[in-house]
């Protein structure tokens, strides 16, 4: 089941960022910590200059990622932490996340021709 | 605990928009729906023109309604559906949700004098 | 014009945040600053908990006021700030901000029957 | 001074995302039409598979190419569009959007050893 599924893609994407509120101006090293959570869960992740984007079976295990990134930057330090949170849940089509990429992508290169 | 709790304020403000992707414009049917789930909660929330607020004693409690809210849009008919979530996570000091808008309305009224 | 465009409800609503990075756990002092520049722009606004809430005729005329509230920020005193923005443009039939709320609510007591 | 900050990275980075509401599950096609307006803005952007993220030297640069963007959603034939942004806005150094990544892995690294 495990394996199939993910030969076929994910039906959940996350993107996430998390954040101190109050800890200097780089937050870098609360960045770092909270990332170590998402690379120890063995989920299939992406890092961008603005976000973190994961993708999941389901929901709970995206989410359950996610809060474990926000208690890892209370863990640094940080006294107040605010965390953004989209998640795109299609369950008429299993994907990855690259696939949505690659699918504008191709419309955008057949436009040009 | 729970009375005390809540005239001490909570220390988890979550605000959520909820919605299907593809079903018409007005998309107020399903965030009816997930609003639903909110009320039937028990939280404190308040709903704006552009997300609901609910305020909980921990990450945990608020996200599990957040995500009843998420899948009730899903029962309601859509294939797809997007979450948007910003948690605010203040650990130094309880708080209530009307306390956010106060402060600020206070500080404008001492700059007015 | 004016007139009967603030009768008809506007086309835009807006929900921003904007706030300092590193300025320390209460940002309420630079909240209100921003606020100002959106209590000086004559539109329309809520203020919640988590964000503001604002409507206006044209998207342009929304962002200004959003950019001037970022910059409200920095002259605060902020060397780093990030806004986030919502857009909600609806250019079938015009609405106000508060529509939004009551068409849910009505669904809601329907449904409650 | 043009090629001087573009050597020297720049100070704002947006991401956004901007979607038609109620024109299918599929909304790739809209996608890429807001696409070719970042495309042809000539500013610097990376697509990830939740949003486009590009950097400015102004914010009021980053933001025309957002509208831009946001209306070309509307020619496609949507009537309503919801998009959503994150500025960040770094006034004390300039850096590029890459660095940020590049930052919290090095962190990562560090840590590992």
């Amino acid at each position: 089941m495990g394996n199939e599924s993910s030969r076929e893609g994910k039906r959940v994407i996350v993107q996430f960022t998390t954040a101190p509120v109050g800890e200097g101006v780089s937050v870098s090293r609360f960045v770092a910590e909270a990332l170590k959570e998402v690379e120890g869960s063995g989920l299939r992740f992406q890092l961008t200059p603005m976000a973190t984007i994961l993708e999941a079976d389901t929901i709970g295990e995206a989410m359950e990622v996610v809060l474990r990134a926000h208690e890892a930057v209370f863990r640094s330090g940080a006294k107040r932490v605010v965390t953004d949170i989209k998640i795109d849940d299609r369950r008429d089509e299993p994907r990855k996340m690259e696939d949505k990429v690659k699918k504008v992508k191709r419309l955008l290169d057949a436009a040009d021709r």
